[in-house]
């Protein structure tokens, strides 16, 4: 089959073998595969990220070639032994992006799991779910993103008459927009630099959007200054931290969503003088994999917006580098068998 | 009156006019004063630490000398204009470390309003509260440091069945200590380098006392890998929190206690693979002020064996030094008209 490989911080589009379900594993031909803001920081920093990860418990194979890729709409090819087989071949499925083995649940799309920047990938059948007929491959593709931000929320415990700052309105920033619009937040402020992603988060449901470069978005928020105030944080960037206690009111929640890579400093005692809180998530429960699913479905989020483009798998390297424009492109899709 | 001031980084204690109350103020003698750990992370690193308060809305006289001294016992001396007098001239009252100007609440034992390392100061008198009769000086002083524990503890949120893990047994470890002893909590391990101080932790209440330097205090939870975690960081030094985030188990929560000056630096990959939950504390509510006067008159707290020795103003500064060795002092108390 046909893989697009991280070889020397380069991709590769090569053949390699179409891998054989082991116990309890269904084969799948992926269908399409949305490009993550993660994959763009394992490109980057594959190394530093992964001894992280390692040295806080995820099970990496070194000799593993690293095939990028976890949200993924897949069809049912093969089964392996001891499956239960409640899908027909050729159903379409997602999946939390996990592959079990044994006790430990494997990250699909890291070196520790072959991802979906491929023809096909092994998934695990229990953690299946079938996507329904009504609901796009395209649509099915952003289940995973947007499930981001239905944990990230639904960990901030923001009530009712909170405020919300949404920081960085890439696809996280933006599953999470939707997500507080959806929950019924009545003040969505959100911040980027890039015009396009402002447009963005607008439509899908900011109701303030700043470029932080002409205005503080903070400034919105100091008439309340006893209302439940929580930033989320989807960049990801060293010092966005720092910046963000600074400029909190107290009592402030932040929630940490975007990924940085390598140690990050802040200033202690300001924290405390506002006696902030700190946040950090990750993934999400199957529970809320499911939710998202479901609000895709039933058409309560707007995802039209967040499609920029959809390539095959020799588009991939010059997407990671269109990505790099946030005028450019949003959400890129990839879709192995087009031509 | 006299006061040890801080000038130069040295203590001077010298006469200086006594204050006269303004309107809504009395003027307080100080029976005795506690010296907290934050006077001396003030004493050592006031420049750094103002400016980052000031920053973060500490209001700062800079032409005001620094007299430090915020855990006192007083008498009422005198009233000012505007004040209820429904004290009696005599009475010993303690308070919240806090003066009232206009709508600014200012730090007493800052350079905002001076502390109680002298023999005299202003004090609100809406802040004021009666000491009764049967509780001593010496216990009356911990009510502010027992206050901080009152605070971190509730703010922390940890529930019946939560485990605690106190890192650092001075004077705010070991109040975090005796409330969750007093809240029932059934595992409360300790970690502390001093031998001194791991004693005093265990009369406190700590179930498991632990030497960082010959086990790691995170062990003795391992096996409950499922149940709530709360770590409470009693030190302040850069680089714990690091460690700290490193060490702890999933989904834990670590509740930030301990004063540090500058910036400080963490991985916040491995904070976000954890989802740990970080919660800076900062003083307490007036009504957990009154809570801790209530469980030391109440005899629920074991507080002797934190009083290791009491001074005058001229033992200040060896008390400064003294303070250094944990194995030496733990809380030193002034009063500033003994001989």
């Amino acid at each position: 089959m046909k893989a697009a490989i991280v070889r020397d911080k380069q991709f590769v589009v090569d053949e390699i073998p179409t891998p054989v379900p082991g116990p309890g594993q269904v084969l799948a031909k992926v269908r399409i595969c949305g490009i993550c803001g993660s994959d763009l920081h394992l490109f980057k920093h594959a190394e530093e990220l992964l001894s992280t990860a390692e040295a806080a418990g995820m099970v990496i194979d070194k000799n593993s070639e690293l095939i990028l890729g976890h949200e993924f709409v897949a069809e049912v090819v093969a089964f392996g032994p001891d499956t239960e087989q409640r899908f027909n071949v050729g159903d379409r499925v997602c999946s939390i992006p996990f592959r079990k083995q044994g006790d430990q649940l494997l990250n699909i799309g890291t070196p520790a799991a072959q991802g979906a920047y491929a023809e096909y990938l092994l998934l695990t059948e229990e953690f299946l779910v079938p996507v329904p007929d009504a609901l796009s491959d395209e649509a099915a593709a952003l289940v995973e993103p947007l499930a981001v931000g239905v944990h990230a929320v639904a960990k901030s415990a923001i009530t009712d008459s909170g405020s919300a700052l949404v920081i960085g309105c890439g696809p996280i920033g933006l599953a999470t927009i939707a997500i507080l619009k959806m929950r019924g937040i009545e003040q969505i402020v959100a911040a980027d630099y890039s015009p396009r992603r402002r447009g963005l988060a607008q439509q899908m449901g900011a109701t303030l959007v700043v470029d932080p470069a002409e205005e503080s978005p903070y400034q919105s928020f100091s008439d309340e200054p006893n209302g439940e105030f929580v930033v989320y944080e989807c960049v990801g960037l060293p010092g966005l931290l720092k910046q963000i206690v600074d400029q909190v009111p107290k009592q402030a929640k932040i929630v940490m969503i975007g990924l940085c890579a390598g140690d990050d400093s802040y200033t202690p005692l300001t924290a405390m003088m506002k006696e902030v809180q700190i946040q950090f998530v990750y993934y999400y429960t199957p529970e809320e994999f499911s939710q998202s699913l479901e609000a895709l479905s039933e058409g309560r989020v707007n995802w039209e917006p967040w499609v920029s483009s959809k390539i095959n798998l020799d588009g991939v390297a010059n997407a990671f580098r269109a990505l790099q424009d946030p005028e450019r492109e949003v959400k890129v899709l990839i879709e192995p068998f087009s031509k």
